[in-house]
C-alpha cells in the first residue's frame, strides 16, 4: 500500500485502471485479489518477469510514458525470442512519493497500456507500493501450443542471424547524454531507438519451428552470442557486421569504433538466432512475409570461441554485457 | 543486470538456482528467456503479483530468509482467498550493493524456495537487478478448473467469518520494536506471527464452492470487511471480536485497545469471507477436516455501514488500512 499524502493507493489504482484497455471476458474482475485468463485446450503456460529500475534503466530524456512502455516491451521481446504470443501482464509498481500524483500515474498507466496493446496483450492486474526509486516490475504471461525455441539448440554449421541492424541504441544513448554529435535527422532516429524500442514479436512468431536457437539482444549482441554459445555448447564465427548506416556515420563523426557500438551496446531488442542451412530460405521468406528482415552474420562453430573476422582481420568478441546507463562511454 | 563489484549477475543467479527445488519436467530449462509450465485441459490461468519492499515490509528483527519467505506467502495468501492452488512463481529481485554477496543471496533463495515448497509451488524463473533498497517482486501463477471466489458475492444475511484469531501481528510488531511488554512465551508467539506468517491455503481450497465472497486480511481486518462490503454492496454487523487470547492479555498489560489491535493491524493472512447460512455447517466441517477452524464474527447487512456491536455498545469500524511498519503505534 502506498502511504503517501499526495494520493492514496486506491485512488492510484483507480487512475491506472481508467487508462487501461480492459481485456474482454475477464473471468475475475480487475481489482479482485488475483487476475485470471480463460484457457482452451492443453498447452504450456509461459511466464517472464523483468523489472525496470529508473536509476539504471531510464536514460536522460525518457518520459514516464516511454519508461512504462519500455517495461512492457522488454518482456514482450523475450516472448518474441521464444516464438510465443503474449496474452496478459500483471504489473507491480514501486512509486516514489514524488510520482504519486495524478499526472505521473496516468502517464505510466498509458505507457503500460500502449506497450501491451501494440503487441496484442492486456494489463490484467497489479500491485502498488512506495519505493525510493521508480520501479516497474512486469510479469508477462502467454500460452503456447507448440514447443518454444530454446537458447540451447544451435549446432555447428547453423547460420547465425539477426532481425535488424545494431548500434542505434549505443549511439542514441550517447546523443541523449549530450556527449556526441549527429545530423538532426540521425539524432532523431538514434534517440528514438532508445526512447521507443520495439520488440520483434512478428518476426519471432513467424520463425517459430524454423530456427534452432534464439534469444533477444537486451544485454547486447556480444552477450547474446556468448549466451547462445554457452547454452548450445558451440562458438561463433561472425563475418558480417550488422551495423546500421546511421551508426556507421555516427562512429566516423565522433571517432568511435563501429564494432564496439554494434557488439557492446544493449537495450536493443533484435532477435539473435541460429538457422539450419537447409531452413534458411524458408526462414528468410517467413520473416519477409511479416514485413521484417533476417540478416545472416556468420555461423556456429565447433570451436567454442566467438570471433569477428572481416577483411582478413580476426578479433575476439568478449563476453561483455550491457553496462547500463551509468557508464555508457 | 546487477552491476556490482561484489558479485556478477550470473554468479548471483547460479547461487539462487542452487538453493531452489527444481520443478520436475519443466518444458523450458531454468535460465532461458522465459519460464513455462505444462497445462492439461481447459481452465483458467490465475495470476497475482505482489512486491515486498524492505523499507516498508520488513520489520526490525526479520531475517532475509523470512523476508523472502514472506514475499511468497503474501502472494499464496491471495490464491488461498480465491480457492486456487498455486503452481509456480517467477521472482524479480532488486538487490542493493550491500546484499550482493553469497550469504545474503543464498538466504534469500532459501526463503523463496521454502515459502513456495510449503504450499506445493516452485520458483521457476526470475530477474535480478540493482536497486537502492531490497525489493522482492513475486508473480504467482496457478490454474483453476472451477470458478474462483470473488470479493463481490456477499449478500445481506450471509454469515461473516474468519479462519483464525486476529491481533497477533499488531502486538508482535510492537514487541519487535521494543515498545511493549509480554511474557517470554507470548513474546515468542506474537513475534513469530510477524516473522513467519502462514497463508490459509488448505482452508481456502477446502472452502471453494462453499462460500459467497472472500479475500485475505493482509491490509487488516477492517480493510478487508470494507473491501468485501464495497465489492458486494453490503455492510457488516460484527458481534464477536476474533481476538487471540495472547492479544487480549497483551492489550491489558500494555494499556492498549483490543479492538484496535484486531481491526487495524495488517500483514495478517487470515481469510475474511461470507457463507450463506444454509452452507454454514458444511463449510465449518470442510475447514475442520483440513485441520483449520471457521469462526463466525457477524453477518452481512443491507445497511452498507460496518459496525461492531458488543455488550450493547455499537461502534463504527473505519475504512483504515494497514499503516505499514512506519507508524505502528
Amino acid at each position: 500500500m502506498v502511504d503517501t499524502e499526495a494520493l492514496g493507493e486506491y485512488e492510484i489504482i483507480r487512475i491506472i485502471r481508467k487508462h487501461l484497455t480492459l481485456m474482454p471476458d475477464m473471468p475475475v474482475p480487475f481489482g479482485d485479489d488475483v487476475s485470471a485468463v480463460q484457457l482452451l485446450g492443453d498447452g504450456m503456460v509461459v511466464l517472464k518477469t523483468d523489472m525496470l529500475v529508473a536509476a539504471t534503466d531510464i536514460p536522460k530524456g525518457m518520459s514516464l510514458y516511454h519508461a512504462a512502455r519500455k517495461a512492457i516491451v522488454m518482456n514482450i521481446s523475450d516472448f518474441a525470442s521464444k516464438g510465443v504470443m503474449p496474452t496478459a501482464a500483471v504489473v507491480a509498481l514501486g512509486l516514489p512519493k514524488t510520482l504519486a500524483n495524478r499526472k505521473a500515474i496516468a502517464e505510466i498507466a498509458e505507457g503500460l497500456n500502449a506497450g501491451a496493446r501494440e503487441y496484442g496483450a492486456y494489463i490484467i492486474g497489479g500491485d502498488t507500493n512506495e519505493t525510493s526509486d521508480l520501479i516497474i516490475s512486469v510479469s508477462l504471461f502467454g500460452t503456447a501450443h507448440h514447443t518454444v525455441t530454446l537458447r540451447s539448440g544451435a549446432k555447428a554449421g547453423d547460420i547465425a542471424a539477426v532481425t535488424g541492424l545494431f548500434g542505434k541504441t549505443s549511439a542514441g544513448l550517447r546523443l541523449l547524454q549530450g556527449n556526441c554529435n549527429a545530423s538532426p535527422k540521425d539524432r532523431e532516429l538514434l534517440a528514438d531507438a532508445v526512447l521507443c524500442p520495439n520488440a520483434r514479436l512478428r518476426e519471432g512468431l513467424a520463425l517459430r519451428d524454423l530456427i534452432s536457437s534464439s534469444m533477444d539482444s537486451s544485454d547486447g549482441l556480444a552477450w547474446s552470442l556468448h549466451e547462445l554459445a554457452r547454452a548450445s555448447k558451440v562458438g561463433f564465427l561472425i563475418d558480417r557486421l550488422p551495423v546500421a548506416p546511421e551508426v556507421h556515420e555516427f562512429a566516423q563523426t565522433n571517432g568511435l569504433d563501429n564494432v564496439d557500438l554494434v557488439f557492446y551496446g544493449g537495450e536493443e531488442y533484435e532477435l539473435v538466432l541460429t538457422v539450419k542451412p537447409e531452413k534458411w530460405t524458408e526462414a528468410e521468406a517467413a520473416v519477409k512475409a511479416v514485413g521484417g528482415c533476417l540478416i545472416p552474420i556468420g555461423k556456429a562453430t565447433y570451436d567454442r570461441e566467438i570471433f569477428l573476422e572481416m577483411n582478413g582481420l580476426k578479433r575476439v568478441i568478449e563476453p561483455r554485457g550491457w553496462e547500463h546507463f551509468k557508464s555508457p562511454a
